[in-house]
């Protein structure tokens, strides 16, 4: 296989995770805490792609902020970037991997865009659906990974498959944003939907003239900000003006629910996007009570809880169904089921 | 009035208040802490007997870490102590009374021991009971205060008054030590049972007097510790190891539940021990949700709780009847109605 033809892991590290506030925050977000594992959420996304017969060296699209900490932590699992792309400003997803896409030299090399705070458990089955999809992603269709659902997700796109192309890789019929509770329980009980996990194989060339087509505005922007970015060994920082100059859209708006050849690869890979503390404790490992606690935790009496700590010690008697997350100078409280009230603390908080 | 008949209130703050953990430690006991207002609760307690026409300046015994810190928070109300006894061990309320009894003189003065870390929220009515037993105890009767009692409390000893020696002074039938819940209902019921609140008047010399009867090693030893005290301005620190030769006992065992002429005034002030946050809760001013709050701390529906913190930022969603305390490196999260098993919590970190 030529260097050329590898897949090109494109790892988005754009997001402030502030669901997962207290623990996530702008200046440490959610990809760089190791929340289910001893590795942290960037480095386990960057070690699925580590087969050097298959993978090339990943580019790593990030915030600005965040250089220091992506290239020391990739470092540290053996990960050496090709490229690591730092936003001054961020503008969504499609604008992010049409800088990467360009940074790869805009040719026929597959493109793996990967969010980089998601859990894959099973990277046989997540290699097995690359290696279904690669032979039409070669021949130009735009992949989606289509997540198996287990349950009527409110928070997540919905992909609906249609014709199957190849064995195990379908036509996308169209796509679905955030549904109602009762089209989600439609969608799942049709057994044909699955969930848009945000992850996508493309060659890079076919992103690009995509975005030709449907977004002419955010790939000249992207070109003049690569074309005028300042370079430093492997670090890319493109010009903060003419980036900014993008518009700021996902990947699924502005591209693949417009596109023509898009195809779907279903996957049941044990995928999560740790979208709340209660995503969180329904992935951790629990202990006999079924309390998940990391750090200074002592508890009485107290079962079904997530409790974790990275400073003061949090004593609890008497609990249950309870998540309490204490990082740097707080901690927060709250049932299980309402993680995603979160937000709202957030917004209070910024108000006082 | 001669400076000699005054009442020297006698203060102890020996206490480690762990029922109020984290907030409440060894370092910084509950009476050190302003719980209840802006004053701390050895504050309030030197406030109530400030009056110089009935009283005289008081005496504190302390254990001897806190010296310094007593001494200023007392200076703070403008409170001088004639005497600040420090122990360097404790051996319970009858040693430590006795201390003070021999410090005051030994004579006729009465003594007004105190808890330094009750509420008496109507100090009218405390200086009225105190003014209607004084007659009995300048004659030589013990005296204690009996709360009138509004639940069955099973943690507090119980005082069943007997005949009416004056005008709202009773003899004492019998005491009763912490009741099962059964016969606490009972006595609340009676209506002729009152919570012994720990709280006492008689004179030095009558005091001594029933040591000498009933405990003459405790006041062998206390007379012996303070004959070879250190004393250092207003500071005593009687000598260690003749105090640690005395027996460790309550004032009630060694003496009341056994002398001749004791009584009761029985009083309605607004008594309370603030031994649990529970109590704290009970005794504080809600807001609309029927929160007490105080500290950093944000809430989103969150109503009928407890939180406090003296550090840390306090973020709650969607609790109901909880107590949560934050300080120092520690955060307690228990129910309301179970945070006396705070005590089980200390235990089981001890053993860590």
């Amino acid at each position: 296989m030529s260097d050329q033809a590898r897949i090109v892991p494109v790892i988005l590290s754009g997001g402030a995770g502030s669901r997962l506030w207290p623990m996530s925050r702008p200046e440490m977000p959610k990809q760089m805490l190791p929340l289910t594992s001893d590795h942290t959420m960037i480095q386990l996304t960057a070690k699925r792609t580590h087969d050097a017969d298959q993978f090339a060296a990943p580019i790593i699209v990030s915030n600005a902020l965040h250089g220091d900490i992506v290239e020391a932590q990739l470092r540290n699992v053996a990960v050496s970037p090709q490229a690591i792309i730092l936003e001054t400003i961020g503008r969504n997803t499609a604008p992010a991997i049409a800088l990467a896409a360009i940074a790869a030299g805009s040719g026929d090399a597959p493109l793996l865009v990967m969010p980089s705070d998601h859990v894959i458990d099973d990277v046989a089955a997540f290699h097995d659906a690359i290696t279904r999809a690669l032979p039409l992603v070669r021949d130009g269709w735009l992949m989606t990974f289509g997540i198996d659902p287990h349950a009527p997700e409110t928070g997540y796109g919905w992909i609906k498959s249609g014709a199957e192309i190849v064995s195990g890789v379908h036509q996308v019929a169209h796509f679905v944003e955030k549904p109602p509770i009762d089209r989600a329980e439609a969608m799942l009980a049709a057994g044909d939907h699955y969930w848009n996990g945000g992850i996508f194989l493309f060659r890079a060339d076919a992103y690009l003239a995509a975005l030709a087509t449907f977004e002419p505005a955010m790939l000249a922007a992207a070109e003049q900000a690569m074309a005028l970015a300042a370079r430093n060994g492997n670090r890319i920082i493109p010009d903060p003006d003419a980036f900014a100059a993008s518009p700021a859209e996902s990947i699924d708006y502005a591209v693949m629910e417009k596109a023509d050849r898009v195809a779907v690869v279903p996957v049941n890979m044990g995928w999560s996007d740790v979208g709340s503390w209660d995503a969180l404790h329904a992935l951790s490992d629990c202990d006999i009570n079924g309390n998940a606690c990391q750090g200074d935790v002592v508890t009485l009496d107290t079962t079904n809880s997530l409790v974790r700590t990275d400073g003061i010690r949090i004593a609890m008697v008497g609990m249950d169904n309870l998540i309490v997350v204490a990082s740097g100078n707080d901690v927060l409280i709250v049932p299980r089921g309402r993680s995603q009230e979160v937000k709202q603390l957030l917004a209070l908080m910024k108000n006082d």
